[in-house]
């Protein structure tokens, strides 16, 4: 791990955390660990700071932290038709290795009905793994998800209060413009759409298009649902980072 | 898959093909074609066109085909230190789906020895991965891969024969340039060496800079070596499509 994570619950007034579960026996058995020795941490939603090893035995490890610094907020929110649930489980640790801020999950025509009966639409699964990619990345802010049965509910009524994104993307291969032109020089937060395997639907394009959605495209390859998130996500981080540094 | 792959060896002089192996039972029985059935066909590394289907039974299936029209070049080539297997395997169809033209895999310092040893850089192995990418991404050209022991040899000698590349990029998160704006106008192709989970050593960095790598990063974030290729192949492709269309 780049950054060790720890819940605000897990740390006393002073600063001081002990670890009793794997997180204790990855310090002990692949870091090796010693009393002194200083570590990259973060809180959970929080700062990132330093924690120094005070004690470590076969139990336990106690370290002593310092929260300093908030990780940069996220500037990219990503409206996903539910995925496969093998390509879900894959795409967790990268979306928040990513940055990803918010996560909405929505049905859409070519979401096959059982996606949503997969435990890796469960909190307590997911967590995990986006705790993983934000441990890769050194980042501490977990992406807020949410699970929208209803398409049409969730774009007509609930996206203005889900989101405070400025610019709305669609990928939609029908069309031929680069994000990297489709966002402007005053953009701050973009929302990203990216449909099901088999693409959005008439029906869904239209509905998107009417709520502000502009499409978009990598151009004319057909890529995996995983793969083209990532890439999609690459290219939208990219184009906000160059347009705010000017 | 959007795409079915013949072998330029398995038509004949008509256009005909007879498949009786795993494609054979992927049309029967997931797409169950019937006789007359038009699919998207492509020759390996040649014309991509249609294929009809003029006879199915349980022991073949006879297409006659028409290839007409090449896919576009490759733009990127990736110069990529050897990942882990795991990752190599993951790696091999999202090159291919990603329109890589030449993959050249090296030796670096924080490269494992083991890694080399790995059925991941079998030919024979890693083509069927390729082939997979391609089927999803309809292109029909094969990624050319080889492999690199000795890294100085590689930049010094051997890497201005192996690749047409006008202009190479080097992924150092010392860097704080962005492939958009690193990209010139007249970039027509761009090597992009991605380094191991570690990075490259200082000799590295410096032998890449002698040989006229610039360095770029996709900011700060640390990103696991599937999900940092991915992400560094998506924004090379969109940077050189945005400067190719004006």
């Amino acid at each position: 791990v780049n950054l060790l994570l720890i819940e605000p619950c897990e740390v006393d007034a002073a600063g001081v955390v002990v670890l009793i579960d794997e997180r204790a026996r990855h310090l002990r058995s692949v870091l090796h660990v010693t009393p002194g020795q200083q570590l990259r941490a973060g809180l959970v939603d929080g700062p990132v700071g330093t924690a120094i090893v005070r004690a470590s035995d076969d139990r336990a490890v106690t370290l002593e932290c310092r929260f300093t610094e908030l990780p940069p907020t996220a500037t990219v929110d990503l409206l996903l038709a539910v995925p496969r649930p093998k390509v879900l489980r894959r795409l967790w640790p990268q979306l928040a290795a990513l940055g990803v801020g918010r996560v909405l999950l929505t049905n859409a025509e070519r979401v096959e009905r059982n996606y949503f009966d997969t435990h890796f639409l469960r909190p307590d699964v997911y967590r995990r793994l986006l705790l993983d990619g934000l441990e890769q990345a050194r980042d501490t802010r977990v992406p807020t998800v949410t699970v929208h049965r209803q398409f049409r509910r969730l774009v007509e009524d609930e996206l203005d209060t889900e989101t405070s994104a400025d610019l709305r993307l669609v990928a939609d291969p029908a069309h031929d413009a680069s994000m990297l032109t489709a966002v402007p020089p005053h953009a701050r937060r973009l929302l990203l759409a990216v449909g099901p395997e088999g693409g959005w639907n008439r029906f869904e394009l239209d509905l998107l298009a009417a709520h502000g959605f502009a499409g978009i495209s990598l151009g004319t390859r057909v890529l995996r649902s995983d793969t083209a998130c990532v890439a999609l996500l690459a290219v939208a981080h990219e184009a906000l980072r160059v347009r705010a540094a000017g």
